[in-house]
């Protein structure tokens, strides 16, 4: 069971009725952002989830309206007494971004950890959860983020008796602790079924629309994906700043075979967002203008 | 005329509903801003004053909730098509706070000049502002600002006759330039009566309450103070966090003789501060509990 929270639907600026975009997810305890622009901690707030549960914080990029927000939110951090190490994932020169901003946070009660992606393709496995970046193509190097609850296969009593594992061993193999015994290694794979299908989130901002983005968000139970652009006459804009419009989105849900897309990162010209949800939902039904704090709770098929 | 906004009356940490203290003046098409905290950008938005004719910023100290929206409201100038120079002001070490916070704000349109404030007194005269800086005693340093607007006097007919004006050069003098003729350099005083009593707004926050806050908010129209603690029963948090409470701030604005106050900078644990308002103006009956966006705008006597 994965808690998702759309924290904000802004693009460029935040502005009075709408926050800049930024995800936070709740998985077993733990708390994941991704992206911080300037009053991401104030909408968290409403939302009144957790600061000090927040164990990862991923960038896309290092323009300001994904990013600005962040020493506020480290101070905020630090003032819900948190001590436990904080893991920061970006591209390529997040150390530098991120000490650069904490020039008015320098004390915090807890360590920054960084993962500085350098690979089109990286994977990190944290808290239980799987990160996946992969690139998109904006005006400087930005990353879409997969975010992946996998799950275990059902116990299976018969494989666990054929290989031989004592009964008081089950439940430790079944959570996916490993147990030496009598010299030899027992695995959860010894007493588990095939891995069961689990949720996957694809988070996509700010780029132009590319394959690379049908390739990782494939199947997703979610994709979230940057609309910065829906009248149908601002399609130059899209390509000039490097963003997409409404039904260049709706193509990538379309050709990924995602469930459901949320669109967001909306231009602060854009005033009415859903006046054109229209333009998506004829190319990809399920194609829904988010709006701020919109908020899910994604569970595992049964 | 000077028009004022307390764009945000909250201390520490940005609130769903209430911003953090800054303030904005316009004079003579000049906008000056003093701090800018996470949210900044917005309150003004709000407010709806423009962003382009922001020619000053001054900081009273670089904690997070004073500087936190700086690289946020640079971006959001840049996108007014600024081109002017923007100066900035603060104490000594702004340009490598500011420096810092520009990783995510590199490219602007418009130069920043640095003043940086050494002295335990400061003057500058800017776009007809007068801006004195004053030393607080906060945990790091900290400056308070007076705003002046100073008015000179009527023109004096009798004077410029008396000096041997020419007709032609009185309201070229009036409006305060000089003039060269026949070798003489004419200046505004020779056509001008005593200077009158101009607009003073003095700015204070955050520090513990000192002499020199009195000494030189003496006589304010307008004194605008933090109150961080309203509660009679936390006037230790007062001492150990170096602010102030209402009544200290209220002895102040006695003591400097002010017209009037305004108390800002709120603690988020204080949700009802007008609750506390009595306290201060059982000391100082001109004391009010400022709201954010709070407006005035101050004219010359006469």
């Amino acid at each position: 069971m994965l808690d998702l929270c759309l924290l904000g639907t802004g693009g460029m600026m935040p502005l009075p009725n709408r926050w800049l975009t930024s995800l936070m997810t709740r998985y077993n305890g733990s708390n994941l952002l991704i992206d911080c622009g300037e009053g991401t901690q104030i909408t968290l707030k409403q939302k009144g989830w957790s600061f000090k549960s927040i164990d990862i914080i991923c960038f896309t990029h290092f323009h300001g309206d994904h990013t600005s927000g962040l020493p506020g939110l480290l101070l905020t951090m630090g003032n819900s007494d948190r001590t436990e190490p904080l893991k920061i994932i970006g591209p390529k020169g997040v150390i530098r971004v991120v000490n650069g901003l904490r020039v008015i946070a320098p004390e915090l009660p807890f360590e920054i950890e960084f993962i500085e992606l350098e690979d089109d393709f990286n994977r990190i496995d944290y808290k239980g959860y799987q990160i996946e970046a992969y690139k998109l193509n904006h005006k400087v190097t930005c990353y879409g983020y997969n975010i992946i609850i996998n799950r275990t296969g059902k116990f299976d009593m018969d494989k666990a008796k054929a290989a031989d594992i004592p009964i008081k061993y089950w439940s430790v193999l079944q959570k996916g602790d490993q147990v030496f015994h009598e010299e030899r290694l027992l695995t959860p794979d010894m007493v588990l079924g095939e891995e069961r299908k689990g949720i996957k989130v694809s988070y996509c901002t700010d780029t132009r629309p590319i394959d690379n983005i049908v390739i990782h968000a494939k199947e997703a139970d979610l994709f979230i994906c940057e609309g910065m652009y829906g009248d149908p006459d601002e399609d130059n804009k899209a390509k000039e700043y490097k963003h997409m419009t409404f039904w260049e989105a709706a193509e990538l849900a379309k050709a990924a075979h995602v469930k459901t897309m949320w669109l967001t990162h909306f231009s602060p010209a854009l005033v009415k967002p859903k006046d054109f949800e229209y333009v998506a939902q004829k190319i990809f039904p399920n194609s829904f203008v988010a709006k701020d704090r919109q908020t899910i709770t994604l569970k595992f098929e049964d």
